[in-house]
C-alpha cells in the first residue's frame, strides 16, 4: 500500500505531489469536488457522482478536463495501485492557475486541475452523534452554490466548531429563512409522526447520492422542516457516502430508542 | 523585476512554487486573504489590512503563523527584491495540509500556509464600467464569513460571469433579504437625494478599507438600500483598495455626467 496521488493523469508520491499557488481552487475557493466510498476495490456510484460533478461545472461554467471513460480509467488505476480496496476517494477539479482577478477567464485559457486521492475510511460511520442547531451561521439556499458540491465549506467549518465547543459532534444547519438545511457533511433525515422526511432542495441541502437512494428505498418525503418539527422527531439520521449516523442528543434532547427502526433500515441500505 | 513569491517565509521563483494538495485552502476554501496596494514601494493601510486579516482568522479559529512584525518585514522583502514599486499585494493564509475531513484539526496540530505574491495592478482602476444586478445568486448576510475576506468567491465568479453574459464588467450582488449588499469584488456608494451612501455591514458587503476611509472623509452614511433607490442614484461607484469605478450604466440605466462629482471627489482620496 502506498500514497499515490494522481495530479491531472500523472501518479505521484503524495509526499511530492504539489500543486501552483496561483491555482483558482486556492486563491478564490474556485473548484468543485466529489467524495466516494471504495468498497472491495471498485467506488461505489460512481456514475452518479460523476453526474453530479457535471452538473456543477456546468454551474460554474467550468469545462472538466477530462471525459467519463478516462477519469474512470484514472480512478481505478489509482485504486489497484494503491492497494486500498476500502476507502475514501476524493475528486477535486479546480479552474486551474490563473493571472490575478476574480471572474473566470475563458474556458479555453484554464488549464483546470483534478485531483484523485485515496483516504482511510472515516472512524465511526454509523456511530451515533451529539448534536446543536448552529446559531452562528445559515446555509444560503439562495445561491446555486448550496446545490453544488463546490470545495468552500467555510460555513460547516465555523458550525462544527460550535458543536464542538457545545460538547457536540455535528451541527443542524438552518437555511436563511430559518428552515433545515443538512448537517455540517451529510444530509438530514426525521422521522415525525410516523413519516421520514428530508428538507426538500430547494432549503439548501446538498443533493446527496445517498440522499436520492434512501428516498426511493425507503418511501420518504421532501419537507420543509423547522426546527420545532425536529424538536418532535421520533428519528432523526444524518447521512452521506459513508454511513448513516443517528443522532443520539438535538439540542440536550435525548431521541431514544437509538438506533430507531428506519435509522436502522437505512444502516442496512447504506451498509 | 524577478517572478518571486513568498511561501512560509521562504522566497521562491514563482514558476517553482507548489502547494500541498492537501492544503485545506485547496480542497476546503479553507482559508483568508488580503489585497494590498503597493505604491511607491510601500503597502498601502498595511495596519488596516492585517487587522482585518487577524479578525477574519478570529472568526475561523485559525491562528495566523506569523506576528504583525515578522510578516511586515516579509512584506517589504519581498517588495524590495521583486523590484516592483507600484503592483498589488495579495497575502493568503489557508489552515494548511490536513487529513480529509471538515471539521477544522485543533490550533495546535496545524501548519498554517502563508503565501505573499505580487502582480501587476489592475488595468482601467478607475475606468467607468456597465453593471447589472445579479439574479443567480445572492450573498449569505446570515454568515459570519460574508463578513470576512474569506479565498472562496463562488458567488461573485457566477455573478460576473451571468454579467459578462449580458455585455456588463460587474453585477450588483442582492442579499437574501432582497438589499444591496455590494458589487462582485468591490464595496458599492451610491448618491440618492444628494446624499452619499454605502450599505451597512449587516447587510453583506464586505467591511472593505477603502469604503471605510471614503465614508470619514466624505461624511457618507451606511444605509441600507433596495434595487429600486439604485434605480434612483445619480451616481454609483465601486471601490477597492485598487480604484474607484463609476458605474456608467446599471440593468440598462445610464447614469450621466459621468464621473459625478462625488465620484470624482472619491477617486482623488483613494488617487
Amino acid at each position: 500500500m502506498t500514497d499515490l496521488i494522481d495530479i491531472n493523469g500523472a501518479l505521484v508520491e503524495g509526499r511530492s505531489a504539489r500543486l501552483d499557488p496561483m491555482d483558482r481552487g486556492f486563491t478564490l475557493g474556485d473548484a468543485i469536488f466529489e467524495s466516494l466510498r471504495v468498497r472491495d476495490g471498485r467506488p461505489e456510484f460512481a456514475a452518479e457522482h460523476l453526474a453530479r460533478l457535471e452538473a456543477a461545472a456546468r454551474v460554474l461554467a467550468l469545462v472538466l478536463p477530462f471525459g467519463e471513460d478516462h477519469v474512470m480509467d484514472r480512478i481505478d488505476r489509482l485504486i489497484a495501485t494503491s492497494g486500498m480496496a476500502d476507502a475514501a476517494l476524493r475528486l477535486t477539479v479546480s479552474r486551474g492557475p490563473a493571472a490575478r482577478g476574480v471572474a473566470a477567464p475563458p474556458a479555453e485559457h484554464c488549464r483546470p486541475t483534478a485531483v484523485i486521492s485515496l483516504h482511510p475510511l472515516p472512524p465511526a460511520r454509523n456511530a451515533a452523534v451529539a448534536a446543536v442547531t448552529a446559531t452562528v451561521t445559515r446555509r444560503n439556499e439562495h445561491s446555486p452554490v448550496s446545490r453544488i458540491k463546490a470545495t468552500p465549506y467555510l460555513d460547516s467549518i465555523i458550525a462544527l466548531e460550535e458543536a464542538r465547543s457545545k460538547g457536540a459532534r455535528d451541527a443542524v444547519l438552518l437555511n436563511t429563512a430559518g428552515r433545515v438545511a443538512s448537517a455540517c457533511y451529510a444530509n438530514l433525515f426525521a422521522v415525525i409522526d410516523g413519516d421520514l422526511v428530508t428538507p426538500p432542495l430547494d432549503d439548501g441541502p446538498l443533493p446527496g447520492i445517498t440522499r436520492a437512494h434512501l428516498l426511493a428505498a425507503l418511501g420518504g418525503a421532501e419537507r420543509s422542516l423547522t426546527p420545532e418539527d425536529l424538536a418532535h422527531a421520533s428519528e432523526i439520521f444524518l447521512t452521506n457516502s459513508f454511513g448513516v449516523r443517528p443522532v443520539a442528543v438535538l439540542d440536550g434532547r435525548m431521541l431514544t430508542p437509538l438506533p430507531g427502526a428506519m435509522t436502522q433500515k437505512a444502516q442496512a441500505l447504506v451498509g
